[in-house]
């Protein structure tokens, strides 16, 4: 999507590679929203440590991190023995895997990029089909953000504005986003709208990261506080919640995603107020069979008791260093509990909204071949 | 109530007055939870600052901070004819209520001290006399809020766990608190039970105050992200539900209070969990006949851009000068919507907790001479 800096926009994507310097390229993302700036990532071990470093998040970005790691790796091999260079990559694959251990985007996106390499007969061929398969993998990505956006924006009417929850954005994806998609989308379609970011707190990505795009992308939008959502709706002034999930039941239809978006479902419900979720097919799982069963991460209590932020005058935009540092907000000797995550049943779910079309979530099981399950 | 300082506890009120120095004193609200700082106001113009500078803030509070500053006022002339005295008490009466203009508690407790004085025969009698109604005027609303406590709790159980939303505690009034009396009037029974502050984003007054005071009674309580609270109550894991209230409208029972109550009792009701009100007799409003006739004050932006904090390392306590910064959380570009208050249905409201005993929201008006009504 476009960033404008120092006055000039250009199109960026989240995660690219530069065959030139055999490098993974990277929006650093801690950094975000006061400082914009791209990390090359030149050899795998760093592509690694972007990883592990939180340089880059969200499940699609850090899928096509590792492919193109993989790849990466592969072609730094100078070698020309193919047995010596499967256990080169054996190395890089292990790495990279390593490096955000209990994610499964990165093992599926370097399983497609390995399967590929096989075809290969030289450690030549080997490489160039490496580089082709993570390509292809970040395309494909782009392709399913941009699936769900043809089929979210014909949800989004002139004059509506619209809530959303924390970050499903592009920044979690090589380009477009899942709960975003439909935003941008429908503004390519000259359609006029408002969105309400949810500041999702206790990590802010509503306010920093979306807040941000937003504002790259020149969407009218400003922040609330979570607790404002409810009052808005009450009076009339949201028209439409789209979320994005973390894990999506395929037999029930239940949505895990950032803390929060359970209420802001019940909510809606109360007003009337259509509640969709929107989902690459990465994150539908076809096994659980209840969300009571889906562990909720409980996260470390500092995020609750304090805040990540730049240092500057309430009433003025930050200024000169843009350091971030964090405050603890809360009194000094209390604790706090912070579930990272919560789960919204179906009832509350209005549409989900897919790279294959917009299902009712108990329609989910019954359409599993189409969407890529069991 | 109980504050430890350096290993000792003993009682504090909010305010009090201190007869040989003619000061009232103040507990400094600006510095909680990071510093405890007793302020002694020596004359009646900086009692008014205080009032302005919010060293002291709460409906309760700052009317007894102005009924002291009155008969201080008072107490500080020198003459002996009744004129100068009266024009002197008249200046005295202006500048505290100038200090927060827009408030009626500091105007009802002043008339108070006001009528009272006018019993006296001389100079002397009278300044004796405004003291003597100032010291009842505190003392009252001490009562009041014990009272409170006495009824709300009745519904206390031991091994509940209740929620809290932003502070309506002893910080507010002169002691005891309106939705904190039950706790503590529960905690003298020697109930156990577990308390969830609500943070209470964009101010945070749960984090910082309620989570203060908690901790200075030794009760067991829990900062959670206003995120939170919908998932906890899906799991089980609130029994209960105690706010306060800005404004409580006889007529209907809707209660105003601070931006994020309505979420909360509409989530209280879908998981059937007890919501209840606590209120002192000063937030009736018996002539609005619709909560959307009560105005939402829009705050600034700059409360959900950001933060107040005391810097310090995320996994450690703070140390050292606990000095309070700010800090800019959300993209520098973009803005917010900042609805300070929001209004809950008396359907949604289990019942209202008031210093005469716990009324259903749609009987209060038939109770309305027995709550100081009409």
């Amino acid at each position: 999507m476009n960033v404008t800096i120092r006055g000039r926009t250009r199109p960026f994507r989240t995660v690219s590679f530069e065959d030139s310097s055999n490098s993974v390229v990277l929006i650093d993302q801690r950094l975000l929203p006061h400082q914009f700036v791209l990390v090359k990532a030149g050899d795998f071990r760093k592509t690694a440590l972007a990883i592990s470093e939180m340089i880059v998040r969200g499940a699609g970005a850090i899928g096509a991190t590792a492919a193109y790691g993989l790849a990466q790796g592969a072609r730094a091999f100078r070698g020309l023995g193919l047995a010596g260079f499967q256990q080169h990559v054996a190395l890089v694959y292990q790495t990279l895997k390593s490096a955000r251990p209990t994610a499964v985007d990165p093992v599926n996106a370097m399983d497609q990029v390995r399967a590929a390499m096989q075809m290969g007969e030289s450690v030549a061929e080997r490489q160039a089909l490496a580089l082709a398969a993570a390509e292809e993998f970040a395309q494909e990505d782009v392709r399913h953000c941009q699936d769900i956006g043809r089929h979210g924006a014909k949800l989004i009417r002139n004059g509506m504005t619209i809530l959303t929850h924390c970050n499903a954005g592009w920044l979690a994806f090589v380009d477009v986003g899942s709960a975003t998609a439909p935003l941008y989308a429908a503004q390519a379609q000259g359609k006029k709208f408002h969105v309400f970011c949810d500041e999702t707190r206790p990590r802010s990505q509503g306010a920093t990261l979306t807040a941000w795009e937003l504002a790259q992308q020149g969407i009218s939008h400003q922040v609330i506080a979570d607790n404002a959502a409810a009052h808005l709706m009450q009076r009339g002034r949201v028209d439409m919640v789209i979320v994005g999930s973390d894990r999506t039941l395929g037999r029930t239809g239940e949505v895990a995603n950032k803390i929060g978006t359970y209420a802001k479902a019940v909510l809606a419900h109360r007003h009337d107020i259509p509640f969709y979720v929107a989902i690459p097919l990465s994150t539908l799982d076809w096994t659980i069979t209840s969300g009571f069963r889906i562990p909720i991460e409980e996260r470390h209590q500092s995020e609750v008791l304090g805040a990540w932020g730049v240092r500057t005058q309430p009433h003025q935009r930050s200024s000169g260093k843009p350091q971030r540092l964090y405050v603890r907000v809360a009194n000094p000797t209390s604790g706090a509990l912070n579930p990272g995550f919560d789960v919204t049943p179906a009832e509350l779910i209005t549409g989900i909204i897919t790279p294959q079309g917009i299902f009712k979530p108990k329609d989910l099981w019954a359409s599993r071949r189409k969407l890529g399950g069991l």
